[in-house]
């Protein structure tokens, strides 16, 4: 999941509820408890076995493999049947689960994990070690522990534990598992176009994925969505052109030589205003959004939440765009759509300086697209923008992303994590979008049209860093350990079971 | 000396003269050319040495010992008195010798050089080892062999030859040397306003420093000046503004928080027009002076000696600015002032994309600037042109640099040149201007405004590159090896000295 490090509070209505006992809800919850708590060393041990087998698409390492594994997890989990979907990347995994419910739900996974450098950790990162962590409890740290096979590990234990307890499951699953998350998904859409996938989903009431973002105090954030993001490359340079040098030479000749980096400068010029923030690509705002009256409340209760001295503290920033307030930076972070430069690179990037002409230009940009834009309109736009002005030698290279997705809060699989949150005493907020991305857009845009949403209550943290961590043990009760975010799973798919039969989903 | 790597060709009246014995001018010639060559082995080994000590002012490395072993080549050489001048940077040497001769002459030596990586060479670079190279000779391989202590130790060779042959020198000499030619001569300055050497170099009839530029046929090219270089990066992120993060940060963030990539693409795009070359900084084209005539003609004679497919196939480029032709592009080269982007530096440099909003973006600039342009003028007319904008938030950090040089073709230092060419029977051309530069503007500018120019009847290559060459033993009678370089210079003080005593200089 591309998490949003720092700052990404916008996040409101923060309730307090009197913890209701779930017993009611889940029947036989106790004895469902008592075979997660007996199964405990086992999960921890299965945790640690998948770590130990790290897939890493930008390096196509364990493709295959992660796959298989993934396909086998899935059917040592109950799934009747699972299989390994070919891409023209790394695999998709899909795999069904009858249990002969009124109600489907779908199941996201990615079962591959963000790159490491094991010199920046403090423990091997495909060790899985259990580490004391303080003021936390016992953590299990490796790559992969919370982004993403830790809850996902806690989700699988939840529907192994209601099997083992001689019952059916309350809802049939359908899961749908990738290994490219980590390089922006960049085949996944072709795993839910297999008409048997898709016939599979479309059943469903809507798709989640396990995730871990419980707070520190034991607070969880409800998400009706995210942006999009879609990552490119601008190249200009010998390559591109026969009026650039093919590689760097001798800066003189720019008396006489065109130059890869002032052309990459005048076509960067081109994308945002002179405000440095707002696009300016031809049309970027025609399908746009407005925030709806709803939105701007959830933010204003968010920010009331959130103090805008530690936020930028956080973020190292003195002052946001403009020097606007804080509700109207919040209102930005979720309401536009933006066009960042991720890095630029072109001839010498040394200290000091080198007498060079570069033969070589690259800016990595990304976008970030609220609803109802699209990743293929967002780049056809691009593209007509730099034909329109000429650019024809600035290659565009698209190298991953998707659009943007935003889920009811009155669909069941929103309502069920109220419900859930208000019985057990779950402190949560509400944010209407989240400013970082996760492709749930494949669910959520069309054909399928479903809701799509992120759920666990479950602790971690380090995604995308070293000493990446879960959560095993918790010295704090309002947190979660393995053995109580796996009952939440479990009591989860009681509620969606219930809403979705109110409802229809 | 920063050389011109590639492409450098605009030289022009090639003249063939045939060979005139030198006898008649240099007294005793034979006489001193059997000292020269008696002490071969020694010269060889004295440039050995000097390339074991290498002064590399970027990595501040054997500054001070550079500098005292300058001092001591000199006062081994003959220079009555030597000293070590201090600058803010790496010391400078000053030396002269004084002959009772009517003429004194300036002797312009740089002690470092350019940086390099072992891993690189196919010989260690410190070592300076003997080595035949195909379709040359026998020549010495290390870091400084022909950039610039090759040249330097054959003029060393040169006068104390003349001395061990019982003869005072027919010049006197004053000798400025310093260790940060490579960094773009930051604190020469301060050599040469200390009045004592100020005072002795104003005596001079201009400075010269010892080169290497014959080709591989024997040619070699008088050059009449040269383009100044000024280096400077352009830095802007949180340690420039509050504005921005301190630190790369989640991209999402760019919703809500300026980036510095984005402003360093709007400061950038006012430095040059839409066409991506022409300088478009207020006031930059006021002191331009254009080509002369005689400049011109010399650009059209050197365009017909040089084949402009070569020059393209050795750029690797397939078309000249606006598809101009060749003629006009040499123009543009020896004429053109330019702001040059040498490389750009932000956040995510790998490979694909990361989603980061960048803490800090830098370019790396260049003006190459042409008479009557001043460094100082450059740099005042640059930060003005940031400040008008607006872009207090930019940096500008001048890392070093110096203005054009141009000396005058009938002054005694270049008439020598061609007398000796013409005598000797060595085909020359003449370029009215390097694009490439040297530090010349430091004797050439106020107060001293002596003509300063290079000179040397050597080969050698691959400066600030792997296996950097000087010819040694030539294979061809047309090309000269170590000793016949050193007669050149023991010739070369005799026209001078003659020469200068017609014109005074």
């Amino acid at each position: 999941m591309r998490k949003l490090g720092l700052g990404c509070g916008i996040a409101a209505v923060v309730m307090l509820a009197a913890a209701v006992p779930l017993s009611a809800e889940t029947p036989r919850r106790e004895e469902i408890a008592q075979i997660v708590s007996a199964r405990h060393d086992a999960t921890v041990e299965a945790l640690r076995n998948w770590i130990a087998l790290p897939t890493i698409a930008a390096e196509r390492r364990n493709t295959a493999e992660g796959a298989e594994y993934m396909r086998q997890l899935a059917l040592d989990a109950g799934f009747q049947q699972a299989k390994v979907i070919p891409t023209d990347g790394v695999p998709g995994v899909f795999a069904t689960l009858d249990a002969g419910a009124d109600t489907t739900l779908g199941i996201y996974f990615m079962y591959d994990v963000k790159q490491f450098d094991p010199a920046e950790w403090s423990s091997p990162p495909l060790e899985g070690a259990l580490v004391d962590r303080p003021g936390e409890g016992k953590t299990l740290v490796g790559r992969g522990a919370v982004n993403q096979k830790g809850p996902e590990t806690a989700f699988l234990a939840a529907i192994k534990a209601i099997q083992a307890s001689g019952r059916r499951l309350p809802v049939n699953l359908v899961l749908v598992a990738e290994g490219e998350e980590e390089v922006a998904s960049t085949n996944f859409h072709q795993v839910v176009v297999v008409p048997e996938v898709r016939d599979a989903l479309a059943k469903s009431i809507g798709v989640f994925i396990p995730a871990a973002a419980q707070g520190s105090e034991g607070n969880v954030t409800i998400t009706l969505g995210a942006k999009g993001a879609v990552e490119f490359q601008l190249v200009v340079g010998g390559e591109t052109s026969d009026a650039y040098p093919r590689t760097d030479i001798h800066s003189s000749n720019h008396a006489r030589i065109e130059s890869p980096a002032w052309r990459l400068v005048k076509a960067l010029n081109t994308l945002v205003a002179d405000d440095g923030h707002t696009p300016a690509i031809d049309g970027w705002f025609e399908n746009v959004r407005p925030l709806s009256p709803r939105q701007k409340e959830l933010i204003a209760q968010g920010a009331a939440q959130n103090p805008e001295s530690e936020a930028k503290k956080l973020l190292g920033v003195g002052r946001w765009i403009d020097d606007e307030p804080y509700v109207t930076s919040l209102e930005r972070l979720v309401s536009q759509p933006t066009v960042n430069i991720q890095g630029l690179v072109s001839g010498y990037t040394g200290p000091g300086g080198k007498t060079v002409l570069p033969g070589r230009a690259e800016a990595k940009l990304e976008f970030r697209l609220v609803p109802a834009m699209t990743k293929d309109e967002a780049v056809g736009k691009l593209k007509a923008h730099l034909a329109k002005r000429g650019f024809d030698d600035v290659r565009v290279t698209v190298s991953g992303g998707y659009g943007p997705n935003e889920t009811d809060e009155d669909s069941a699989l929103i309502r069920a994590q109220k419900i859930l949150f208000e019985r057990s005493g779950v402190p949560y907020s509400i944010t209407p979008r989240n400013a970082g991305s996760w492709p749930g857009v494949i669910f959520n845009g069309a054909p399928l049209n479903l809701p799509a949403s992120q759920f666990g209550v479950a602790r971690g943290g380090g995604a995308h860093a070293p000493d990446e961590w879960f959560l095993i043990e918790s010295n704090n009760p309002k947190v979660n350990g393995l053995d109580e975010a796996t009952m939440a799973f479990v009591d989860y798919l009681y509620i969606v079971a219930e809403e979705a039969g109110k409802s229809g989903g």
